[in-house]
């Protein structure tokens, strides 16, 4: 299907690139939206999905006509290809486990996917390289509109937009950051990020969001709260944060140099001996010892390997990618080694 | 001092040659003697010992003309020298640790060496690569014959040869094989050897004998008994239990290889790695890291490093040859970078 020619690349927010990109992996504009006059998925009838869904596929065509997007009718995709559009962070878990007609809109560069039913009829994401809260909010935003001018959304002028979980309702926004915070974590201070963070109602979520653990050192910094804020008070709330986050993992990246420098280059380098020669590991365990590597790469202590590469290995050593690369369904044991043969391939001798 | 010249090479018997090198490190014949007409070391006042350890050097000298022995006067030598010998197995930690009047003959391959006024006036050492009981027990024997031509040795037709202890009274003789079992010890069969051999009196020891943990999967199989047996049933003892031992060892070896190829590739590539890129490593991670890259060059998963290079590494990281590689005295931290930057050196992109 036509999703295979993303295997063996990941998509434009893992290049490592945008401000603060060493510490800030990407951001995340989300936009939960329903269309007016439609019941929401949970009272919706199989005719009304099905009708919801070539609707929204038709504007959303019109809105992205310059992207050129994709669509992913995941009601029809094979198990492989939903889980692999999961790992890219293109869909969530409940799309793919989901039932009936949905699908996803998805631009090449992977910088917009639009989820049709999921919980709510629409949701828009919106997906940048490195911190850029208010580019990446501008574009939800336009694409957003211009949605709106196609398809009228459910909205209640008291509640704002209206949203199958009440979570949800009044501006529909998540915004969230992903950072890599490996010397809080190493120093033993994350757990204070964490409590600062629930004081002021953002909440810390694992690399693959909603209900999936804090993986590793990679963690979704985001709002709890949707309505009685304006979408401009939710941003304000984020970018109050995290550059205070990103100050507090530099401090201790410095820490961690200053105090012990052998220590860290023997933790980095150490990674970086198993990854490139293993032949067999799990992907949590690659997970880990990646974490250390892109500490290393820009601390400067390893050259000859780029950021975007490690990056793009967080998901390219995920089930479905070594499946799909591989073109084989693979058990678990047979995945672990064919994942630490991608490792080597990617890494081996290619450090300085 | 002339010692130094030794550093960054190991003793011929690291050569990784011989019957079983790739299970039988070397062979060891040691002889414990006393020169008539002295008494033993404990009654011995330091004029006795020093006529003794002259008599001894020149008896010796002329012993060992054609080997052009290095004589190393233990009284006077450096700390950081005595350990240089202990870890090379030249001297006992006794004698390096003991007072007054001492020292050692060594040929230059190492192969020979004798201490003088150790617990015995003499401890006769000859050291053979691989599994060489008989061609290491005729060396030693000759040499003995050499000496006693020249200093009758004290000896009871009753007992047999006089020792200070009574542990070697008799034929003073201790046959020693060192070998490498990591198969037995992975595969949890270590502890079934170990109880056959105390069955039939035979000691098992670390690296560094008697007093010394079985350090990682090296060990030590010698006789306890040297009173009441000719030194050919000594010899026999050994002759009848080691090929069995190697026997097993190589059985467990295919299991590993047959049962799960996959795993022992990865338990012998990620200590290559390790050992490769590690920025600190200790003395005991190093020699157990080291026994699986040795498994591993043994068994043909590794390319480009040879036995040899394996084995000196196990005396070449040791703290006082670090030490005098490095030309510096060092704090244990210190070794330890030291240690992972000599093992980079020599290890690092050498593999295939």
């Amino acid at each position: 299907m036509a999703i295979g020619r993303f295997a063996g690349t990941a998509g434009e927010w893992l290049r490592g690139a945008g401000p603060e990109a060493d510490i800030v992996i990407s951001t995340r504009i989300r936009l939960a939206r329903n269309v007016d006059g439609f019941p929401f998925q949970t009272r919706a009838n199989p005719e009304q999905r099905r009708e919801l869904a070539d609707l929204l596929q038709g504007a959303l065509k019109e809105v992205l006509t310059k992207e050129r997007p994709l669509y992913v009718d995941v009601e029809k995709a094979l198990d492989l290809d939903r889980q692999f559009l999961v790992e890219r962070h293109l869909i969530s878990r409940d799309l793919a486990g989901g039932e009936g007609p949905r699908g996803v809109v998805v631009t090449p560069p992977e910088d917009v996917s639009v989820m049709i039913n999921e919980e709510d009829h629409v949701r828009l994401q919106v997906l940048h390289t490195g911190y850029q809260v208010r580019d990446t909010w501008k574009r939800a935003d336009a694409l957003d509109d211009a949605l709106q001018e196609r398809l009228p959304p459910a909205f209640s002028s008291r509640l704002g937009y209206l949203t199958a979980c009440p979570t949800n309702v009044g501006t529909g926004l998540r915004v969230s950051v992903m950072v890599h915070l490996p010397a809080l974590v190493i120093t033993k201070h994350i757990e204070k990020v964490f409590y600062a963070m629930s004081k002021i109602n953002l909440a810390v979520r694992g690399l693959y969001g909603e209900g999936t653990q804090a993986a590793s050192d990679f963690f979704q910094i985001s709002n709890q709260v949707t309505l009685g804020k304006t979408e401009e008070e939710i941003l304000k709330t984020l970018e109050s944060v995290l550059p205070e986050v990103v100050r507090y993992e530099r401090e201790a990246r410095q820490s961690l140099q200053r105090d012990n420098p052998s220590r860290l280059e023997d933790r980095v380098w150490r990674a970086y001996g198993v990854l490139a020669h293993a032949r067999t590991i799990t992907s949590e365990e690659a997970l880990e010892k990646l974490s250390a590597l892109r500490l290393g790469v820009n601390l400067g202590l390893v050259g000859g390997v780029d950021i975007q590469a490690v990056n793009e290995l967080f998901i390219l050593t995920q089930p479905a990618h070594l499946q799909k690369l591989r073109k084989d369904e693979l058990e678990p044991a047979a995945r672990d080694v064919a994942r630490a043969e991608y490792l080597r391939e990617r890494l081996k001798g290619k450090t300085k």
